[in-house]
Parts: structure tokens; sequence; C-alpha cells
């Protein structure tokens, strides 16, 4: 025996449909890459989405073709995201930082047909089109006077296919498990592996992103998703701000401080979302010019680990709230936040600092769990760490095409490959990647809480631990030290600082000075290619071994 | 093609398991049937949901059995409930406010296998036990102490099968359509027809209603129901509390004024829903005591109209901020609710009362529309209104067994039955119930708002309208009017009255005093009664025109 309540599919043209009806008249602002700020609502929106539905079946774009964006946060990205998701073909979204055979290998794997981009990145897919022979249409995000200075033979001006067609046209009716988008992971080893979003999960993870305690926006709140639509969904506030009617502000290309700052308050921006070097960028200016935030309430900080001053400038300078954020692509992307629960709620602001600074609670639909090596749970105790896997309806079950193979375990969790711990109030905090870790006579060792406290010396620019090989414990810690130019330091002066700070079997059994500390294109210590350089390093403690 | 995200039914059980989880040790408080205040957590009230589930499977109880509750809002009935719908069995809901005999048909067309029941209903179904037979167990919600008392050949301890039995079952497993609860409607008109909820749409509704926009609830509220779970759900709170780990208060049997402040106060409960009539003893008894509240923030109301001076006395004497909220059975119940958006929000307080009496906005997942007799759309200008159509994941579909047949119009809309107009921002108003409101010469008169009008009258006690007979225009309104004691009036009082207040065509063709009206079980004006009171009564409008 089924229920019989409405079948309604979850699909997110429903979303673009509510905002239309309900919020119709209430404004997308986008500073645009052509310059200018450029205002309009959810219901023009709707309208020429709509049109461009129309526009893309008129180049042949059928249920299940996957059309591409590569394109910054404005608002006829999110026309294109509608038009493209509206029918039922996947809008896939390509992250402009790649390098270019990246791209290509991600637009060929995906079979794009149509490719969408601002003039911005016109010169490098002219350099390269010739390699991606899947796509038949290139449309161009301007309009006519825009297209002046385009050169690229045959483009199409996004604004003539909005004039051109009309709106009539129906969206939805169709399966809810039908895709949506589609976005590659970064891709750390071997190739990107593309995770394929459905009408259902990213319907679920808006509701669940709009809970009071998850993103929580509302009809009264003026959002600007920092975060980009092309990497991570802009962890959804694209589908949640016109699914409640929150006025949306576009930052387009332009992320310095001083343009984030001009938009928050010119637009009465109170929500805005991020990954800290943006958040930096943003205190150091207002430092500098000695700005205000008059209208700003709350930041969510995602993508990398929220430093401290960052959280006490907004709260202190500012008076702005800090929430840090954590999740991946494979999540849609959004896993926890560090909103309090009655417990921290009460502490003293010092005191919930602590747990600020972790990646946060998991709301209901998304499952967590911390295991061993032998995939065996481990306790939510704070200090015990393991493997973090979830589980959820919008997570990853299989990556596009199934690279990857089977990627759940015998439970259905995904694994994260980070290394987690979570403590009694089910705050989650990472504590390394799981290929980072260090394993010692069987038991972890965490590279970056080595790192985070190493730095503190003040002769430090920057650390990084690793592991080198050990006959005895299978691996030992090594701390890499850049010092700060001009100065120099002995071994002993950091191990000296750590003692006390960290278990004994944690110390390091050696401490390396070097000249450049590698970082990836995210702004994280690349540790591969560090482990590349030290492949023939052998610890001191190693040798001892041998010799004795 | 279909998306590979995960495959993670919506089903309710993950919702306690969620909170057992990650919010263990949050309490839930009630004021038990027998008297004393009863403390566990949701960590408990897991583990004693997972013991009645083997026990009713002791019992025979098979997936898409109907178990029966007929009990007031406690932990006992929240353990009932998810240990009934963790395995596929629907937990059917009763009203003991019903007459006997409705009683007596809800169970049999349910046909109910299994009777929860608190001690309050045992002489009752005592009474009618030989009319039920397809309940074959009778469970008693108290301990061994509190069957003492009980008189019932046969009866179960609900301790002692919590007692005698495991925790180990697995819950859930099962496609998410499956039926989760039964709730008959009131059925002013014919038998009572069941709604049959399924997993999927209690899931649904419990996202919905965590949004920001909607109830809101988190994991630092202290939530007091005094909405009953026999009765619409608790407006969903059995499952959004847990949801988010908000500590939950029940108020048990006790629903007076100085018990709720009570558990208000000693609770530090921060948000709580209502009827109207809750409310008003509430203000009543906190005037009386010159009490306070010291915790509370939010109060939601629904169920009818919120009179004015009830938002006024939360808002000015106690600080507490009133949402109005509209649902219905057939919604799960949710509806809309009064949260403003930007707009709104920007007016002062004085400004805002007028759309917090409004029933409110919709939100994502609730599409509504109003319709002409045609079932032409009509406009949302705030003065035009229509039937108010309703459509969602969360609405009825078909009732319980197909009773009723064929309920949604062919875009899919169920029928609320009520009249109502939605003004530029949304914002839904009912003005009548279709079945009361007056076509006159093809233009409709809302009854509920002359209504609301003529009470304001210093010498009306109570006022209702109806529709009589015109041989031009079909129906003309009629004011009845019962006066306040002792106080004596002439029909032109009450004409001149209403002058300029309503449009000229509105004005009723006539003022008859009465010495009763009518109330119904809910405390609503029982119109179908005075229509039948009136049946033989002529207007003088009517008289005229036959003579001229």
């Amino acid at each position: 025996m089924l229920g019989q309540m409405q079948d309604w599919p979850l699909t997110v043209d429903k979303i673009l449909d509510h905002a239309k009806e309900w919020h119709g008249g209430r404004e997308v602002v986008s500073r645009s890459v052509e310059g200018p700020i450029v205002r309009t609502t959810y219901g023009e929106i709707h309208e020429r989405a709509k049109r461009l539905s129309n526009a893309l079946k008129g180049l042949g774009v059928q249920k299940g073709d996957r059309v591409a964006t590569l394109a910054w946060n404005t608002g006829r990205h999110i026309e294109a995201w509608y038009g493209i998701m509206g029918i039922g073909a996947v809008c896939h979204t390509l992250n402009p930082r790649l390098f270019a055979d990246q791209l290509c290998y991600i637009v060929n794997h995906a079979e794009d047909k149509v490719l969408f981009t601002d003039l911005t990145f016109v010169p490098i897919l002219k350099q390269h089109r010739e390699k991606l022979p899947s796509v038949k249409h290139w449309v161009i995000m301007t309009d006519r006077e825009g297209m002046k200075g385009v050169d690229f033979e045959g483009a199409l001006c996004f604004e003539d296919l909005v004039e051109q067609n009309s709106a009539d046209v129906t969206w939805g009716g169709f399966d809810e498990q039908t895709p949506s988008g589609l976005c590659y992971t970064s891709g750390t080893t071997g190739n990107p592996k593309g995770v394929l979003y459905t009408h259902r999960s990213n319907f679920l993870h808006t509701l669940v992103t709009l809970g009071s305690d998850v993103m929580g926006l509302s009809a009264r709140d003026v959002v600007l998703p920092v975060v980009p639509m092309f990497h991570a969904n802009a962890w959804g506030i694209a589908f949640s701000a016109p699914a409640v009617g929150s006025k949306l502000v576009m930052p387009g290309a332009k992320l310095d401080g001083a343009s984030i700052h001009e938009l928050l308050e010119s637009e009465g921006v109170t929500f805005s979302a991020a990954v800290p070097t943006v958040w930096q960028m943003l205190l150091a200016h207002l430092r500098e010019t000695n700005g205000k935030l008059t209208t700003l309430k709350r930041v969510v900080i995602g993508g990398s680990a929220v430093p401290e001053a960052i959280v006490r400038g907004f709260r202190d300078e500012f008076g702005v709230d800090v929430t840090h954020a954590w999740g991946m692509t494979e999540m849609s992307p959004l896993g926890t936040l560090s909103n309090p629960n009655a417990a921290i709620a009460a502490l003293s602001d010092e005191e919930q600092l602590k747990f600020k600074l972790k990646q946060g609670r998991a709301p209901v639909g998304v499952e967590m769990k911390l295991v061993n090596d032998a995939g065996e749970r481990l306790p939510h105790d704070g200090t015990t760490f393991g493997r973090l896997l979830v589980k959820g309806p919008f997570i990853v079950g299989k990556y596009f095409k199934g690279d990857g193979g089977e990627i759940l375990d015998e439970e259905g969790f995904f694994d994260t490959g980070d290394v987690a711990t979570i403590d009694q109030h089910g705050y989650m905090q990472i504590t390394d990647r799981a290929k980072d870790v260090i394993k010692s006579g069987g038991e972890w060792i965490s590279t970056i809480e080595i790192e985070n406290l190493a730095v503190g010396h003040e002769k430090a620019a920057l650390c990084a631990v690793i592991g080198a090989a050990h006959p005895k414990w299978d691996e030992r810690p090594v701390l890499l030290v850049k010092l700060k130019e001009g100065v120099e330091a002995t071994k002993e002066e950091f191990l000296n600082f750590l003692e006390g700070k960290i278990a004994k079997w944690w110390t390091p059994d050696d401490v390396v000075f070097v000249d450049d500390i590698p970082l990836g294109a995210t702004g994280k210590i690349d540790k591969k290619l560090i482990r590349d350089r030290m492949k023939d390093y052998v610890l001191p403690t190693a040798k001892e071994k041998v010799s004795a």
C-alpha cells in the first residue's frame, strides 16, 4: 500500500516558478562583466530563462544533454542555469581556475553540446576550441554592443537568444531523479571526476540549507554569494535565495576587497558567503580605508579552515557573526555548519570561539561517521580522529560515467578523504586529509595540527609537516619550516616551542629549514609536491636505527 | 538518464535516528497524564520507540496495518508514533474531541488493529469497545502502578511492552511513499474522510517548516506544542523538533492558562504553537496573576483567525512575537505563515499589524491559486476574493480508500473549501468558507467580514451573517445579532453602524435579533444550524419584490 498524497516531483524549475509567483518584484543585482551594475527581478529572470530554454531547444539541445557554463556569478548565469535545467538538460559548470588542459578534458568527458561563456574567457576558449569537438554552439553572455569586441567565429549573442525566442515553454514534468547539474572535482589525483546532481538532490539540498540552523535565508535577507556558481553550486544560493525571495547581489568578476565592500554597502547586504581569502581581502581593505559594514549581519565561511583572526575581526571590529561551513562538490556541497546548539549558545563569546573554528554540526539529511582503517566506528569524544564518511540524499552515489567504480562502503557511506574528530556536541573538525595523515606505530598523527602550532613561532613564515619512512614506526613526522626573511633559527628552538603543546610521540623527529613551501591552486600547502621534493630524504632517527 | 546521487529514501525514522545521534541528550519533558513531570531524552525515546516496534511486531502488526493513538501530547505518544511508523505501520491519530459515534466510525473505517490510549479515555473506550471489532489489542499508556486503576479486560500496559521487548529492530528500508500516518477530517458534511500521510510527505513537510520563514525551529529552541498531535500532527512539531534537536515540552492533558504558564516558565520555553482560545486563556491568566513571560519569544497561532487583541497583548504586554499560520489536515497541515517579507518588515509595528492578521505567505512546496466559479484564476490584489486551491508534495491527492472520489482539479490543485484574497505581497487572507459565502448578482459577499465589523458594535454580543434567497439577486445577506444582556437596539442602529465600512451592495437586507447564535465543537459559528433554523425566513426585500 502506497500513500496518496499529491505527486509533486522535486524539480528545480519549481523554485524559480515560486520566486516569480510570490517574489516576482524582488531584485537581482549584478556587477556585470562589462562593468555597469545591472538590476533585474525574479520575474524578469523567469521570463528570460524561459526564452533561453526555447533558444536551447532551437539549437537542438534535448533532455539529458550537457550544456556548459564558464561564467561568473551574474543574473545572466542564473538565467542560463534555469533555462538549461528547466527543460531537463544538464548544466555543467566549468571552473575557470582550472588549467586549460583540465578544462578541455572535462568538456570532452562531459560531451558538452553548447557552451555559455562570459567575455572574460573568450580568448582562452578561442585558443582551445579545436580541442573541443563536442561543442556545437558557443554563446557569449553579453549584448550586441558587447559582441562587437568578440573575435570568435560563429559565436551567438546571449541577448539575441533572449530577444528572438518566446517564453512559451513547459518546464519540468519529468522524474525528479533527472540530472540537473554536473560539476567536476578538482582531481588532485588522477583525472577530474564528475558529480551529476539531480533535481531531487538540488531541491532537497535547498530545503535543508534553508533551515534556521543551516544557512537560514529569509525573504528579508539581501544575499551576496561571493562563492562561485561554477564551483560547489555557490553553496546552493542560486537555488535557496529564489526559494525564499531573498534579494540577490551578484559580484561578477570583481572579488577584491574594495569591490565587495562597495556592493555590501550600496545594496544593503545582510548575508554573504565566501572562502577565507576573500574575507581576508575584505578585512584588509576595511582596515586600510576605515570602512564600515552597516548592514551585514552574517557571513558563512568555507572552502578551507577559518583562521581565528577572521572570526575575531568580524565579531569585534564589525559586529558580524561568522559561521564556519564545510562541504565538498560531492555533497552539493554543504555538509556541516558551526551554528551553535543550546549548550554552546549558553557559553561566553570567548568560549564559543573554539566551536566556531570547528567545521560544525550536520543537519538532518547528512549522516556522518568516523572510522578507523578497519572501517570500525570511532567515538565522538573530540580527540579520537578517523576517516570521515558521509551519507545522504544530496551526496554522490557514483561519479559520472562510473569513473572511480564503486565509491560507497557497505553501509552506503562515501569517504570524504578527510580525517576528522567529532566532539560530544556533534561538532566535526577536520584534522587532516587522509592522504597526508601520518601513521606512526598504528596510531595517527595530524599534520595540520602540528603545522598550525608551529607556524605560531615568531620566526616562522610557513610550516609544513609530512611523514617520512621509519623502519620501526612506519612513519614519523618531519617539520619543514620557511623562516621569515633575514631570520635564523635552530631545530631545537622549534622542538622546544612545540613541547607541552602536543603529545610527546607527536613531536617531529626532525626539523628541516627550506627556502620555499609550495602552495596549490586553492592556496593550500601542496603536500604532494613537498613529498616529491623530499623523496630522497632519510630521517636521522632512521639512520640511527640502521647504524645502531 | 537518471542521476546517481545516493538513494536515501525520505522516511521519518531517520529523523529520530538523527535526534539520537546528534542530540541524544536533549530533553523531552512531559506533564504526564498521571500527574508528575516526566523527563526523558531523544536518546531514551529512540531506544523505547524501538522496543515498542518489537512489541507491535509481537502483536502481529505488519507493514501497512493501522495502529491508533487516542492520546495527549506526551513523550510516550512520541514513542508510540515512531515505534509504529518505523516498521512501516500507519499511526492513526484519533481526536478525543469527536463524538463517540464519529470515533467509532473512524476506527472501523481505518480497521485499526491496535489502539494506544491515555488513562483519560479508558472509560469511554470501555463503553464502546464492542462496536470496535477490528481492534485486537488495547495498550494503556501508563506504568504498572497506573494499570491498577484500569478496569478494561485484556488491556496491555505500555511500560510492560517497553520493558519486555528488545530494541533490536530495523527501521525504514521501505519506499518513501509508504504511508506513515492517518488523520480524519472533522467532516462537517458527510462522514469524516481520512488523509493518509506518507513518509515522504511528512519528511518534506518537516524540511519546509524548518525554514527561517516558516516555523524556523533551531537546536537552541525550547518548544511547547499545545496544538495536539492527535489533530493536524501538532503542526509537524513531533517531527521538526527532533529533526533539529529542539528541547520538547509536552503539556499532557492540562491546557489551561495556569498549567501552560507554569511549563513555559519552569522549562524556559522559547517557542509555542496553539489555537487562539488557548492563548486567550493564557493572556487572561497572566493578567489576573500579574504573570510574566521571561523566555518565550515566538508563538504561532492557527486553527482559526487570530483576534487583533491577542497579537497586541503578546506584543505590547509581554514582548512576544505572534505569527499567524493557516493550514488544514489535508495539508499535513501547514500552508501559510505571516512571517514578513522585506517590504513588510520595513513598516512600523503598527503598519505590520494588518499583515500579521492575515493568514500569511506560502513557502516553496505550497502552490496556491484563487479561482472563480468557472475555475479561472483571479488577481492577487488583496481585494478580489475567490476559492482557494492548493498543490504540493504534502497535500492530499486522494482520501483514504478513495472516499470523495477525484478531489483535484485538472491542474492538480485541491480545493480548500475556503474563500480568500491574496495581496500584492503574497499574503493570503481567508474571507469566508466557500459554503457560507453569499452569491449576490454573480458577485461574492464575505459573511465573516460583515460579522467581524458588526460585532464591533457596542451592543452586540455575537453576530452571524447568512445568505437568504432573493428572487432577483439569488442571495442577499441577513445579519443575525445576539445583543448583550439587558440591552435593546433597532435594526437601523446596526445598519447605520455598518454604513461606510462596507460596500453599499454588501449592506444586509435585514437585521434579525436572536436569543442564541449556536457555536460548533471548535468554537466557530455553526452556520449550518443557523441556516436550518432560518429555513422558513423570507427577506423583507424579497416580499417587497413579490408584492411590487
